[in-house]
């Protein structure tokens, strides 16, 4: 715990949602008020542009650009898929982590990711620490997929269930114009949570919601789930299914998973589930048509939350705020603040308490069939999908953040 | 030509847009203003509500819903995929439909629907007056494919256009991220005509656009396919192709096709394009993504173009204002209004001129290598995008029209 005066480097890592640019603009923005920064970077590329001091000089870009990014999707300066290493087993990156640090005198380090990242976020922490380099780390939060644990919810949670409950609701109400019976199957992200095919369930508000919503946290079965759909087309005609890619039967299989594909992290690349459940449904001589909502959820500004977008820009707000007060090793999390009204503050929690776990769904918000959410998940959801962006415009479409990206000159 | 004193009939048919509820309310309002008109019904399930005397009574409904339909994407009325045979073939249904006309005293007819539905109107329109019994008929037109002649555009092609190009350019900032090469394939509807894939040009404005537009218009080789991918990839990394479901070989095969299945009217139902040409991408050693836009295109009023709901809305006020004044046998059109600013007229064609013809994407609005389109096409599309809509809402998500659904009770 340092009051540090120095230079701050930001990044962005793991797959991109549509508010992390809103969490690092809020960084970002309020580095450049403190007086302890000295000058504020963005690594290009995750931890991958520190290793080769790939580096842009957020002082040369322009403020309002700064706030646009509030509504330009992904990571605006650029993504990385790499695993550093225990330093156990090979420290020669953290080493070169230590001599960039060093060069450009980095007392600030500000790393914008999900699970994988918040480990390499403490990995570079305690490596720090153990060689006695003072710089004050702290991880904002970003995941659509709200698996990480210690904090109420995950920036990037709410814009996609926004996305994803609206569309649900759009899809039905394309559904049912025809008199004849149909299925429709929504494939949705979430490898071992459920967060995101459960928001389905928010879709109901409007008075068009789905019908069976399969998670990862469920054991999944073939024939229970051909049963499930005949009952619901026999009693309503039209069936919406949301399903995670993720659904795994009682053995621990993934339903579509491909075994000969698997990422840098060892997880199996997932894909198909939507596919092998229209076959089923075609099985029982059913008409269906399967959606597999791929990036969509993940990139779609233009129906973000705003609850989500300036909670986002908080929180990267805070964990500036916080490190200049001198909190290391820590993340920001969201606590709920009991009471009437939906309220968050942001608290710091140790990284090594978050990294590699994973929060599921709640069996008691799961009800006793296995195939829909309790009152109690849309009570927690629901907050987190308010407001609409004011959305900066031009020629009809979203007028993106236009960075310099001018290299930071030492 | 007759000035007619009598009940209305308005019905939906063919695959739903965002807007083609705004048509109808737009109908519907005007016809609870006007005199000549004594009673307004809904048919449900268009032509077939007729043969089953399956009407709603509008005048039960409140208008806010009615201004309320303007946000419900799909047909509120419901749908039908049911052809009409040529009468001289077999009139039973014609006979059923005079009958129905007769027995409510309907003197008014209003088809909202596309090409085919076109032709249900002009063939119901010409049978009433081959049998001289006074109805003034009228389409109001809706297509995504935007493939009606004679109009300069079509409602609901502004809407999915500007939901494509949102996607584009989403997409195309969530593939840029990594450092590694990556083709994404967007899928777009679009059986004949290109317009809809075409639209994912207009992306380019916010700087985040399509590399290859692949059209019906042009004849398709795979091997020039693999060619361009690998260019483009050589040249930028990531490449987004945007990629019609009716993309066709120099020998009038459909590349998605699968030939065992026909809908009603005989069309081959596609699907599967993205899949041979993921096929295709990665067996020239890049990874790909494929993305069906599916039904999502269609129904997504959250992103609807206000242009094109207002415009809808005009159309369906204007069939009503043609038929009061006497016209019948007539399809609303749009005429563009020369002059530097955008603005569109509503003219009456008649409905044998338009019935069972598409319209393509003129040849010279096409690049010379077939992959993209000329200034000529963003010029005319570019202000059907314009605007947004201001959505009612409630609990974070659209507040979708509200119908009492009364049967219409002689």
């Amino acid at each position: 715990m340092k009051n540090l005066k120095g230079r701050a480097i930001f990044a962005q890592s793991g797959g991109p949602t549509a508010v992390i640019n809103s969490s690092i603009a809020g960084g970002l923005i309020e580095a450049l008020k403190q007086d302890a920064i000295t000058g504020v970077l963005c690594s290009l590329h995750g931890i991958k542009g520190i290793l080769t001091e790939n580096f842009t000089d957020i002082e040369k870009e322009d403020l309002s650009e700064l706030y646009a990014l509030k509504n330009t999707p992904a990571s605006a300066f650029g993504s990385v898929r790499y695993k550093l290493k225990d330093w156990s087993e090979d420290d020669t990156d953290y080493k070169r982590i230590l001599e960039v640090f060093k060069k450009y005198d980095i007392k600030y380090f500000f790393y914008n990711g999900g699970n994988d990242s918040m480990d390499t976020c403490d990995k570079v922490s305690r490596f720090m620490e153990k060689e006695g380099y003072p710089v004050n780390v702290i991880g904002i939060p970003k995941t659509i997929d709200n698996d990480l644990v210690g904090t109420d919810h995950c920036p990037g949670f709410g814009s996609a269930a926004k996305y994803i409950a609206t569309t649900v609701s759009e899809v039905r109400l394309d559904a049912i114009i025809y008199e004849s019976s149909l299925v429709i199957i929504l494939e949705i992200m979430g490898r071992n949570a459920g967060w995101l095919t459960a928001s389905a369930k928010l879709a109901e508000q409007t008075g068009y919601g789905a019908d069976l919503i399969y998670l990862p946290e469920v054991p999944f079965s073939i024939e229970k789930f051909k049963e499930d759909v005949k009952r619901v087309v026999d009693e309503k005609r039209v069936c919406v299914v949301a399903v995670s890619e993720g659904i795994k039967t009682a053995e621990g299989k993934y339903v579509g998973e491909d075994a000969s594909q698997t990422d840098v992290f060892g997880h199996s690349a997932l894909g198909g589930v939507c596919g092998v459940l229209k076959s089923a449904v075609k099985s029982i001589g059913i008409k269906c048509k399967a959606i597999e909502l791929n990036i969509l959820q993940r990139c779609a500004t233009h129906c973000a939350s705003k609850t989500d977008v300036e909670e986002s820009f908080e929180s990267g707000r805070q964990a500036v705020i916080h490190a200049v007060n001198g909190e290391t090793n820590k993340m920001i999390a969201f606590k709920r603040v009991e009471g009437e009204d939906y309220k968050i503050e942001c608290v710091g929690l140790e990284l090594s308490s978050i990294a590699n776990a994973e929060k599921m769904i709640p069996q008691s918000w799961i009800t006793a069939d296995g195939t829909n959410l309790t009152e109690e998940f849309v009570k927690y959801t629901l907050p987190l999908i308010q407001g609409e962006l004011d959305i900066r415009r031009e020629n009809g479409l979203t007028s993106y953040a236009k960075l310099k990206n001018i290299p930071f000159k030492l």
